[in-house]
């Protein structure tokens, strides 16, 4: 993977609050408008317009908004954006004759399938079935053993994000403990190779672990991903670690209404921490950043292998 | 290794010393004669017999020692064998080409490419050339894949080999701390993730890990895999611990001659160990043998695909 700030982000230093907030808005912000100078300037040079291609099955309302902030997105940084909505009734056959079309299709870079499925396709199956060059979401079996492998790959948009992130504070982080919590394929266990790719030594914790918070303690940088709103408490955290909290949890608010919460209780968290980020606005918005990344990544691999052999 | 099978051996002592030196040379004889008995059953059905294809480019005299012997096993668990030796200065397009020969034959169910190769190869095309359903040694991007996302796959053979001396001992490994010190492609890493699948809390430690003695004080179960020879001392190891030594150096002896000792100080270990492997007859002789396993299973799969479509 290429390192994604080269270029000097106009954002001023304020947006660190504190000193330890870890702004993932702004950050997110910086790299999608690097990717849309990047996309300009690839289209300048000739090459064709990246398109990524997003396929969401059924009407879950949610899925439905990050679909369509997915393609707003797309849309903002210059590339092409295919939205595929499907009925709920979709067969796997129909689905798999879907991305065999979209797999040969030269306007098509990247290819997003919005999961949940519903219960008659199997993800796997699916998953799989999108050309690993074309798998933005880095979630196929083929870059999921490049990125295990430590070759060049397609990253997983939140982790990938999550490193990004940890990159904004630490230079280098060879030799640093780093304790992720929540071994899922989607973020815990591609979280942990790229901490090992950076020359962390690196513990997983999940849901059978013993002594999590005690390992928790142990960390210089501490990933979350675990889904369990209020988890992590402030005595989990070593002083002046850095705590990545990718939970994001809806619940009751004091007025009535809802608020957005993550694994790590912020309060208790900030005056223990080094740096952390915060829920709404830490990794968050670094997903859809890095999902413009990879697709930009995906039409530049295409390219360069179209003019090796042209 | 031409110890493998010998006459019934009236030596007790070598099984388990004390209760707790782990026999993998007697693991390993029981996991070959149980292949050998499923290959004859597999042929009796009237499956094409099991075929490994072993490749070997140069003349390094180790790997002419590790190639002939793979030969002669999976001959005598009564698959077919078939060795390509090729000159030194063999080029990475001719190694293709036969790899694709190799793919597309359907006698042989299994290719190994035997490392390290020639500095004009590279490994990673070579290995990633190899049909995923054949890659038997399990080191491609795809059977890597799998094993990471948790998946059916070919598991690699040393690993695999590890995990089965670990089930010897452990009936459920859930909630145990293992601590894996190495983190290569070949053992650390694939060894992590399948003491992840076994809900083990993992840690793995590498070159740049600062307090690996104190990690590994920690370990319910310890898998050292550095190669240095006596890394790990007595005051390393948690009392009761399962120590899983993959290491394997040839250094002098007192006599005037070598012997092979592992990553541990076997001595120092096996007072403060629950269990330990010892090198050699621990983690060694496992290899070959899960080779012949993971060949039976790649023809195993190869037909239940042929059955499927006719």
């Amino acid at each position: 993977m290429s390192m994604l700030f080269p270029e000097k982000s106009s954002e001023p230093a304020s947006q660190i609050v504190d000193g330890k907030i870890i702004d993932g808005k702004g950050i997110a912000r910086a790299l999608t408008d690097q990717v849309g100078r990047e996309v300009a300037k690839f289209v300048e040079q000739g090459n064709t317009i990246p398109g990524l291609a997003v396929v969401l099955v059924g009407n879950d309302p949610a899925s439905e908004v990050y679909v369509k902030n997915k393609a707003i997105q797309t849309h903002r940084v210059g590339m092409r954006s295919f939205m595929h909505m499907l009925p709920q009734s979709t067969s796997q056959d129909e689905l798999l004759d879907l991305i065999a079309q979209l797999n040969a299709n030269p306007k098509i870079h990247g290819i997003l399938v919005q999961l949940p499925l519903p219960a008659q396709i199997d993800p796997v199956a699916v998953t799989n079935a999108i050309a690993p060059h074309k798998d933005v979401d880095g979630l196929g079996e083929v870059n999921a053993g490049r990125l295990s492998l430590g070759i060049d790959g397609i990253v997983p948009c939140t982790p990938l994000g999550c490193l990004m992130l940890l990159k904004s504070v630490h230079e280098d982080m060879t030799g640093k403990h780093a304790v992720v919590i929540g071994a899922s394929n989607l973020v815990g266990k591609p979280m942990a190779q790229l901490l090992l790719k950076e020359n962390c030594t690196v513990t997983v914790a999940h849901i059978h672990t013993r002594n999590t918070k005690e390992l928790a303690r142990e960390a210089d940088i501490l990933v979350v991903a675990t889904g369990k709103s209020g988890l992590v408490r402030g005595d989990w955290i070593k002083p002046g670690a850095t705590v990545i909290d990718v939970g994001i949890t809806r619940v009751p608010a004091e007025n009535g209404k809802t608020r957005l919460v993550g694994d790590v209780v912020f309060d208790e968290a900030l005056p223990v921490a080094g740096h952390i980020t915060p829920v709404p606005g830490g990794v968050g918005p670094m997903t859809i950043a890095c999902l413009l990344h990879n697709t930009l990544q995906a039409a530049r691999a295409t390219q360069a292998v179209a003019d090796a052999s042209s």
